[in-house]
Protein backbone atom coordinates (compact mmCIF):
# COMPACT_ATOMS: atom_id res chain seq x y z
CA UNK A 1 0.00 0.00 0.00
CA UNK A 2 2.54 2.03 0.93
CA UNK A 3 5.19 2.65 -1.77
CA UNK A 4 2.40 2.97 -4.19
CA UNK A 5 0.92 5.28 -2.21
CA UNK A 6 3.95 7.21 -2.57
CA UNK A 7 4.95 6.42 -6.05
CA UNK A 8 1.50 7.66 -7.51
CA UNK A 9 0.75 10.83 -5.56
CA UNK A 10 0.53 14.00 -6.78
CA UNK A 11 4.37 15.14 -6.54
CA UNK A 12 2.87 18.76 -5.44
CA UNK A 13 1.31 16.77 -2.23
CA UNK A 14 5.01 15.30 -0.57
CA UNK A 15 4.64 16.59 2.89
CA UNK A 16 7.61 19.05 3.10
CA UNK A 17 6.80 20.89 6.47
CA UNK A 18 10.78 20.99 7.76
CA UNK A 19 13.30 23.82 6.74
CA UNK A 20 17.22 23.04 7.02
CA UNK A 21 18.12 23.34 10.98
CA UNK A 22 21.53 26.15 10.80
CA UNK A 23 23.74 23.16 12.34
CA UNK A 24 24.21 22.09 8.94
CA UNK A 25 25.96 24.98 7.78
CA UNK A 26 28.82 24.12 10.04
CA UNK A 27 29.29 21.05 8.92
CA UNK A 28 29.30 21.22 5.07
CA UNK A 29 32.05 22.78 2.85
CA UNK A 30 32.38 24.32 -0.06
CA UNK A 31 33.27 21.82 -2.85
CA UNK A 32 30.62 19.53 -1.50
CA UNK A 33 28.56 16.73 -3.50
CA UNK A 34 25.50 15.93 -1.65
CA UNK A 35 22.87 13.55 -2.02
CA UNK A 36 19.27 14.46 -1.04
CA UNK A 37 17.22 11.54 -0.30
CA UNK A 38 13.12 11.52 -0.91
CA UNK A 39 13.90 15.15 -2.24
CA UNK A 40 10.17 15.23 -3.08
CA UNK A 41 9.21 18.29 -5.20
CA UNK A 42 13.15 19.56 -4.39
CA UNK A 43 12.47 22.26 -1.91
CA UNK A 44 15.67 21.08 0.16
CA UNK A 45 17.80 20.10 -3.02
CA UNK A 46 17.32 23.42 -4.37
CA UNK A 47 18.08 25.73 -1.38
CA UNK A 48 21.72 23.72 -0.71
CA UNK A 49 22.01 24.31 -4.65
CA UNK A 50 21.49 27.94 -4.59
CA UNK A 51 24.31 27.73 -1.69
CA UNK A 52 26.78 26.76 -4.37
CA UNK A 53 26.80 22.97 -3.30
CA UNK A 54 26.55 20.25 -5.81
CA UNK A 55 23.11 18.21 -4.95
CA UNK A 56 21.54 15.49 -6.47
CA UNK A 57 17.85 14.59 -5.40
CA UNK A 58 16.13 10.89 -5.42
CA UNK A 59 12.69 10.30 -5.02
CA UNK A 60 10.28 8.01 -5.83
CA UNK A 61 7.75 9.34 -7.84
CA UNK A 62 8.61 10.41 -10.73
CA UNK A 63 5.64 13.27 -11.03
CA UNK A 64 7.46 15.15 -8.09
CA UNK A 65 11.43 14.37 -10.01
CA UNK A 66 9.93 16.26 -13.21
CA UNK A 67 8.56 18.94 -10.76
CA UNK A 68 12.06 19.45 -9.24
CA UNK A 69 13.60 19.56 -12.53
CA UNK A 70 11.16 22.46 -13.41
CA UNK A 71 12.00 24.39 -10.73
CA UNK A 72 15.77 24.23 -11.18
CA UNK A 73 15.10 26.01 -14.32
CA UNK A 74 12.54 28.34 -12.72
CA UNK A 75 13.18 32.56 -13.64
CA UNK A 76 13.73 32.90 -10.28
CA UNK A 77 16.70 30.93 -9.76
CA UNK A 78 19.95 32.00 -11.44
CA UNK A 79 21.46 29.72 -13.95
CA UNK A 80 24.15 28.39 -11.85
CA UNK A 81 20.98 27.30 -9.12
CA UNK A 82 19.81 24.85 -12.05
CA UNK A 83 23.27 23.82 -13.32
CA UNK A 84 24.36 22.44 -9.76
CA UNK A 85 21.28 20.30 -9.23
CA UNK A 86 19.93 17.13 -10.45
CA UNK A 87 17.18 14.80 -10.15
CA UNK A 88 16.70 11.20 -10.19
CA UNK A 89 13.70 9.08 -10.07
CA UNK A 90 15.18 6.34 -7.93
CA UNK A 91 14.45 3.90 -4.81
CA UNK A 92 16.37 4.39 -1.79
CA UNK A 93 16.63 1.31 -0.65
CA UNK A 94 18.76 0.76 -4.07
CA UNK A 95 20.34 3.43 -4.85
CA UNK A 96 21.75 3.72 -8.05
CA UNK A 97 24.98 5.31 -7.16
CA UNK A 98 28.79 4.14 -6.95
CA UNK A 99 29.80 3.54 -2.96
CA UNK A 100 31.62 6.71 -1.85
CA UNK A 101 30.27 9.11 -4.28
CA UNK A 102 29.34 11.53 -2.30
CA UNK A 103 30.25 13.89 0.67
CA UNK A 104 27.04 14.80 2.19
CA UNK A 105 23.70 13.00 2.86
CA UNK A 106 20.50 14.71 3.60
CA UNK A 107 17.16 12.71 4.93
CA UNK A 108 14.18 15.18 6.01
CA UNK A 109 11.58 13.37 7.38
CA UNK A 110 11.66 10.62 4.96
CA UNK A 111 12.31 7.92 7.25
CA UNK A 112 8.92 8.25 8.77
CA UNK A 113 7.15 7.34 5.70
CA UNK A 114 8.63 3.83 5.21
CA UNK A 115 6.67 1.66 7.62
CA UNK A 116 8.66 -1.34 6.94
CA UNK A 117 12.01 -1.33 9.68
CA UNK A 118 13.67 -3.62 7.96
CA UNK A 119 13.49 -1.19 4.73
CA UNK A 120 14.31 1.72 6.86
CA UNK A 121 18.06 -0.38 7.95
CA UNK A 122 18.28 -0.90 4.69
CA UNK A 123 17.72 2.61 3.23
CA UNK A 124 20.34 3.84 5.65
CA UNK A 125 22.77 0.85 4.89
CA UNK A 126 22.90 2.42 1.24
CA UNK A 127 23.33 6.02 2.65
CA UNK A 128 26.51 4.56 4.31
CA UNK A 129 27.38 3.15 1.28
CA UNK A 130 27.50 5.89 -1.27
CA UNK A 131 28.85 8.06 1.36
CA UNK A 132 32.68 8.78 1.02
CA UNK A 133 34.54 7.69 4.56
CA UNK A 134 34.33 10.62 7.06
CA UNK A 135 31.00 11.73 5.31
CA UNK A 136 28.22 12.62 6.98
CA UNK A 137 24.24 12.05 6.84
CA UNK A 138 21.77 14.70 8.18
CA UNK A 139 19.11 12.70 9.37
CA UNK A 140 16.00 14.70 10.27
CA UNK A 141 12.99 12.74 11.55
CA UNK A 142 9.97 12.45 13.92
CA UNK A 143 10.16 11.26 17.54
CA UNK A 144 7.78 9.71 19.62
CA UNK A 145 5.85 12.21 21.53
CA UNK A 146 3.99 9.84 24.38
CA UNK A 147 3.18 13.18 26.50
CA UNK A 148 0.87 14.44 23.25
CA UNK A 149 -2.52 12.75 24.28
CA UNK A 150 -3.47 12.55 20.49
CA UNK A 151 -0.34 11.50 19.52
CA UNK A 152 -0.37 8.43 22.73
CA UNK A 153 -3.60 7.67 21.63
CA UNK A 154 -2.86 7.14 17.95
CA UNK A 155 0.12 5.22 19.01
CA UNK A 156 -2.25 2.70 21.24
CA UNK A 157 -5.00 2.32 18.45
CA UNK A 158 -3.04 1.60 15.64
CA UNK A 159 -0.38 -0.60 17.03
CA UNK A 160 -2.69 -4.45 17.26
CA UNK A 161 -2.52 -3.29 13.13
CA UNK A 162 0.52 -1.67 12.50
CA UNK A 163 2.79 -3.77 14.59
CA UNK A 164 5.17 -1.41 15.00
CA UNK A 165 5.33 0.66 18.44
CA UNK A 166 5.04 4.53 17.44
CA UNK A 167 3.76 3.60 13.86
CA UNK A 168 0.04 5.21 13.23
CA UNK A 169 -2.41 5.39 10.53
CA UNK A 170 -2.09 8.58 8.62
CA UNK A 171 -5.39 10.13 7.12
CA UNK A 172 -6.26 12.31 4.68
CA UNK A 173 -7.30 16.01 6.12
CA UNK A 174 -10.24 16.56 4.35
CA UNK A 175 -11.54 13.38 3.82
CA UNK A 176 -10.39 11.39 6.56
CA UNK A 177 -9.64 8.25 4.95
CA UNK A 178 -6.26 6.45 5.64
CA UNK A 179 -3.70 7.47 3.22
CA UNK A 180 -0.18 5.80 4.50
CA UNK A 181 1.67 4.04 7.68
CA UNK A 182 3.93 7.13 9.16
CA UNK A 183 6.28 6.03 12.15
CA UNK A 184 7.38 8.14 14.94
CA UNK A 185 10.86 7.15 16.52
CA UNK A 186 12.02 6.41 19.92
CA UNK A 187 15.64 7.89 20.38
CA UNK A 188 16.88 4.32 21.12
CA UNK A 189 15.57 3.11 17.45
CA UNK A 190 16.65 5.53 15.44
CA UNK A 191 20.44 5.15 17.29
CA UNK A 192 20.90 2.06 16.68
CA UNK A 193 19.73 2.27 13.46
CA UNK A 194 22.64 4.51 12.13
CA UNK A 195 25.04 2.85 15.17
CA UNK A 196 24.70 -0.63 13.96
CA UNK A 197 25.24 0.50 10.18
CA UNK A 198 28.62 1.91 11.75
CA UNK A 199 27.84 5.76 11.49
CA UNK A 200 29.19 7.53 14.51
CA UNK A 201 26.72 10.17 16.18
CA UNK A 202 28.62 13.58 15.88
CA UNK A 203 25.68 15.81 16.68
CA UNK A 204 22.64 15.28 18.37
CA UNK A 205 19.00 17.69 19.49
CA UNK A 206 15.64 17.48 19.96
CA UNK A 207 13.96 19.96 18.00
CA UNK A 208 10.26 21.10 17.84
CA UNK A 209 9.23 19.97 13.97
CA UNK A 210 6.24 20.83 12.21
CA UNK A 211 4.12 18.15 11.08
CA UNK A 212 2.75 18.10 7.48
CA UNK A 213 -1.05 18.62 9.63
CA UNK A 214 0.81 21.36 11.41
CA UNK A 215 1.22 19.84 14.52
CA UNK A 216 4.44 20.86 16.48
CA UNK A 217 6.49 17.73 17.80
CA UNK A 218 9.60 16.49 19.03
CA UNK A 219 11.88 15.06 16.48
CA UNK A 220 15.49 14.74 16.23
CA UNK A 221 18.07 16.37 14.41
CA UNK A 222 21.07 14.09 13.90
CA UNK A 223 24.66 14.70 11.96
CA UNK A 224 25.98 10.96 11.99
CA UNK A 225 29.39 10.20 10.50
CA UNK A 226 30.74 7.59 8.47
CA UNK A 227 33.28 5.74 10.35
CA UNK B 1 21.24 -2.18 48.88
CA UNK B 2 19.97 1.20 47.66
CA UNK B 3 17.71 1.82 50.39
CA UNK B 4 20.46 1.65 52.74
CA UNK B 5 22.67 3.49 50.45
CA UNK B 6 20.73 6.69 50.81
CA UNK B 7 19.58 6.47 54.34
CA UNK B 8 23.55 6.72 55.34
CA UNK B 9 25.36 8.48 53.02
CA UNK B 10 26.59 11.89 54.71
CA UNK B 11 23.20 14.10 54.07
CA UNK B 12 25.79 16.78 51.99
CA UNK B 13 26.61 14.09 49.68
CA UNK B 14 23.24 13.43 48.45
CA UNK B 15 23.13 14.24 44.63
CA UNK B 16 22.09 18.05 43.90
CA UNK B 17 23.02 19.08 40.65
CA UNK B 18 19.76 20.87 39.16
CA UNK B 19 18.11 24.21 40.02
CA UNK B 20 14.33 24.71 39.53
CA UNK B 21 13.37 25.58 36.07
CA UNK B 22 11.67 28.76 35.42
CA UNK B 23 8.72 26.96 34.06
CA UNK B 24 7.71 26.47 37.75
CA UNK B 25 6.80 30.07 39.03
CA UNK B 26 3.81 30.37 36.33
CA UNK B 27 2.64 27.58 37.84
CA UNK B 28 2.79 28.54 41.94
CA UNK B 29 0.45 31.02 43.22
CA UNK B 30 1.42 32.81 46.58
CA UNK B 31 -0.74 30.61 49.02
CA UNK B 32 0.57 27.94 48.02
CA UNK B 33 1.54 24.63 50.54
CA UNK B 34 4.74 22.71 48.58
CA UNK B 35 5.73 19.13 49.10
CA UNK B 36 9.49 18.45 48.19
CA UNK B 37 9.92 15.18 47.66
CA UNK B 38 13.31 13.38 48.59
CA UNK B 39 14.62 17.00 49.72
CA UNK B 40 18.20 15.82 50.28
CA UNK B 41 19.85 18.42 52.50
CA UNK B 42 17.29 21.19 51.46
CA UNK B 43 18.35 23.25 48.65
CA UNK B 44 14.93 23.47 46.27
CA UNK B 45 12.63 23.99 49.51
CA UNK B 46 14.88 26.75 51.27
CA UNK B 47 15.02 28.72 47.39
CA UNK B 48 10.93 28.05 47.75
CA UNK B 49 10.43 29.26 51.37
CA UNK B 50 12.48 32.25 50.82
CA UNK B 51 10.19 33.09 47.59
CA UNK B 52 6.89 32.95 50.45
CA UNK B 53 5.44 29.58 50.03
CA UNK B 54 4.70 26.98 52.79
CA UNK B 55 7.45 24.51 52.52
CA UNK B 56 7.43 20.93 53.47
CA UNK B 57 10.85 18.71 52.88
CA UNK B 58 10.83 14.95 53.37
CA UNK B 59 14.40 12.98 52.69
CA UNK B 60 14.84 9.39 54.25
CA UNK B 61 18.58 10.61 54.82
CA UNK B 62 17.80 11.66 58.55
CA UNK B 63 21.19 13.75 58.32
CA UNK B 64 20.27 15.82 55.52
CA UNK B 65 16.73 16.29 57.00
CA UNK B 66 19.10 17.51 60.21
CA UNK B 67 21.11 19.84 58.00
CA UNK B 68 17.84 21.19 56.01
CA UNK B 69 16.66 22.25 59.59
CA UNK B 70 19.89 24.08 60.28
CA UNK B 71 20.21 25.53 56.62
CA UNK B 72 16.71 26.97 57.63
CA UNK B 73 18.15 28.65 60.54
CA UNK B 74 21.19 29.66 58.86
CA UNK B 75 21.39 33.85 59.90
CA UNK B 76 22.22 34.30 55.65
CA UNK B 77 18.30 33.60 55.57
CA UNK B 78 15.58 35.82 56.95
CA UNK B 79 13.24 34.79 59.69
CA UNK B 80 10.09 34.37 57.90
CA UNK B 81 12.14 32.07 55.41
CA UNK B 82 12.57 29.79 58.60
CA UNK B 83 9.08 29.65 59.42
CA UNK B 84 7.89 28.76 56.51
CA UNK B 85 9.74 25.65 55.85
CA UNK B 86 9.72 22.57 57.74
CA UNK B 87 11.41 19.42 57.53
CA UNK B 88 10.91 15.41 57.84
CA UNK B 89 12.54 11.94 57.84
CA UNK B 90 9.89 9.78 55.88
CA UNK B 91 10.03 7.38 52.83
CA UNK B 92 8.15 8.79 49.40
CA UNK B 93 6.56 5.04 49.51
CA UNK B 94 4.58 6.24 52.24
CA UNK B 95 4.16 9.86 52.88
CA UNK B 96 3.27 10.24 56.46
CA UNK B 97 0.65 13.30 55.05
CA UNK B 98 -3.39 13.02 54.60
CA UNK B 99 -4.98 13.16 51.29
CA UNK B 100 -4.76 16.66 49.73
CA UNK B 101 -2.60 18.18 52.05
CA UNK B 102 -0.75 20.04 49.47
CA UNK B 103 -1.47 22.36 46.49
CA UNK B 104 1.82 21.31 44.56
CA UNK B 105 4.88 19.12 44.83
CA UNK B 106 8.37 19.36 43.77
CA UNK B 107 10.23 15.77 42.76
CA UNK B 108 13.24 16.74 40.78
CA UNK B 109 16.06 13.83 40.26
CA UNK B 110 14.49 11.86 43.03
CA UNK B 111 13.05 9.08 40.81
CA UNK B 112 16.46 8.05 39.36
CA UNK B 113 17.45 6.66 42.32
CA UNK B 114 14.91 4.61 42.74
CA UNK B 115 16.27 1.09 41.73
CA UNK B 116 12.50 -0.83 41.60
CA UNK B 117 9.97 0.26 38.88
CA UNK B 118 7.45 -0.64 41.08
CA UNK B 119 8.60 1.32 44.13
CA UNK B 120 8.59 3.99 41.50
CA UNK B 121 4.86 4.00 40.53
CA UNK B 122 4.02 3.73 44.52
CA UNK B 123 5.53 7.05 44.81
CA UNK B 124 4.01 8.44 41.74
CA UNK B 125 0.96 7.38 43.13
CA UNK B 126 1.30 8.73 46.85
CA UNK B 127 2.19 12.09 45.42
CA UNK B 128 -1.07 12.07 43.87
CA UNK B 129 -2.77 11.31 47.03
CA UNK B 130 -1.43 14.04 49.19
CA UNK B 131 -2.12 16.55 46.29
CA UNK B 132 -5.13 18.49 46.22
CA UNK B 133 -7.27 17.96 43.09
CA UNK B 134 -6.29 20.01 40.04
CA UNK B 135 -3.13 20.68 42.19
CA UNK B 136 0.50 19.88 39.70
CA UNK B 137 3.32 17.50 40.21
CA UNK B 138 6.59 19.39 39.02
CA UNK B 139 8.95 16.40 37.76
CA UNK B 140 12.38 17.13 36.73
CA UNK B 141 14.79 13.52 35.74
CA UNK B 142 16.97 12.04 33.52
CA UNK B 143 16.51 10.69 30.43
CA UNK B 144 17.54 7.79 28.93
CA UNK B 145 20.50 9.46 26.38
CA UNK B 146 21.09 6.49 23.62
CA UNK B 147 22.54 9.02 21.61
CA UNK B 148 25.81 9.28 23.95
CA UNK B 149 28.19 6.31 23.63
CA UNK B 150 29.24 6.62 27.37
CA UNK B 151 25.35 5.77 28.73
CA UNK B 152 24.66 4.17 25.32
CA UNK B 153 27.35 1.29 26.97
CA UNK B 154 26.42 1.67 30.34
CA UNK B 155 22.72 1.10 29.96
CA UNK B 156 23.78 -2.18 27.09
CA UNK B 157 26.67 -3.56 29.85
CA UNK B 158 25.03 -3.16 32.96
CA UNK B 159 21.08 -4.42 32.06
CA UNK B 160 21.99 -8.05 32.63
CA UNK B 161 22.10 -7.29 36.38
CA UNK B 162 19.61 -4.38 36.24
CA UNK B 163 17.14 -6.52 34.25
CA UNK B 164 15.79 -2.86 33.23
CA UNK B 165 16.26 -0.35 30.18
CA UNK B 166 18.18 2.54 31.31
CA UNK B 167 19.65 1.37 34.65
CA UNK B 168 23.36 1.38 35.21
CA UNK B 169 25.62 1.02 38.10
CA UNK B 170 26.49 4.55 39.96
CA UNK B 171 30.39 4.58 40.41
CA UNK B 172 32.26 6.57 43.37
CA UNK B 173 33.75 9.21 41.46
CA UNK B 174 36.81 8.90 43.83
CA UNK B 175 36.81 5.03 43.92
CA UNK B 176 35.43 3.77 41.11
CA UNK B 177 33.31 1.67 43.45
CA UNK B 178 29.77 0.76 42.91
CA UNK B 179 27.94 3.09 44.68
CA UNK B 180 23.92 2.75 43.66
CA UNK B 181 21.95 1.98 40.50
CA UNK B 182 20.73 4.80 38.55
CA UNK B 183 17.64 4.56 35.92
CA UNK B 184 17.35 6.96 33.01
CA UNK B 185 13.85 7.28 31.76
CA UNK B 186 12.37 6.97 28.65
CA UNK B 187 9.51 9.60 27.33
CA UNK B 188 6.93 6.65 27.75
CA UNK B 189 7.98 5.44 31.03
CA UNK B 190 7.64 8.30 32.84
CA UNK B 191 4.68 9.51 30.92
CA UNK B 192 2.92 6.27 31.43
CA UNK B 193 3.87 6.09 35.20
CA UNK B 194 2.07 9.54 35.13
CA UNK B 195 -1.05 8.86 33.23
CA UNK B 196 -1.87 5.20 34.87
CA UNK B 197 -2.13 7.43 38.16
CA UNK B 198 -4.44 9.86 36.96
CA UNK B 199 -2.34 12.58 36.50
CA UNK B 200 -2.74 14.87 33.06
CA UNK B 201 0.34 16.07 31.17
CA UNK B 202 0.62 19.65 31.20
CA UNK B 203 3.81 21.09 29.47
CA UNK B 204 6.90 18.22 28.98
CA UNK B 205 10.36 19.96 27.59
CA UNK B 206 13.16 17.62 26.42
CA UNK B 207 16.25 19.87 28.31
CA UNK B 208 19.81 19.74 29.26
CA UNK B 209 20.20 18.45 32.89
CA UNK B 210 23.47 18.18 34.66
CA UNK B 211 24.22 14.86 36.47
CA UNK B 212 25.93 14.65 39.92
CA UNK B 213 28.87 14.33 38.49
CA UNK B 214 29.19 17.23 35.60
CA UNK B 215 27.88 15.74 32.53
CA UNK B 216 25.06 17.38 30.61
CA UNK B 217 22.59 15.21 29.42
CA UNK B 218 19.03 15.03 28.20
CA UNK B 219 16.04 14.24 30.91
CA UNK B 220 12.43 15.39 30.98
CA UNK B 221 11.04 18.83 32.78
CA UNK B 222 7.22 18.14 33.36
CA UNK B 223 3.90 19.61 35.06
CA UNK B 224 1.60 16.57 35.65
CA UNK B 225 -1.91 17.79 36.90
CA UNK B 226 -4.09 16.11 38.84
CA UNK B 227 -7.76 15.34 37.42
Amino acid sequence: MSKSFWETIPGKNIPSSLELYPVIHSYLQDDYKILDIGCGFGKISLELASLGYLVTGIDINPEAVKLSKAASKSPELDTETEGRAEFNVGNASYLPFHRSSFDFAVMQAFLTSVPDPQERARIIQEAFRVLKPEGYLYLVDFGQNWHLKIYRKRYLQDFPVTKEEGSFFALNPETGETEFIAHHFSEKELVFLLVDCGFEIDYFRVEELKTRTGNKINGFVIMAKKL
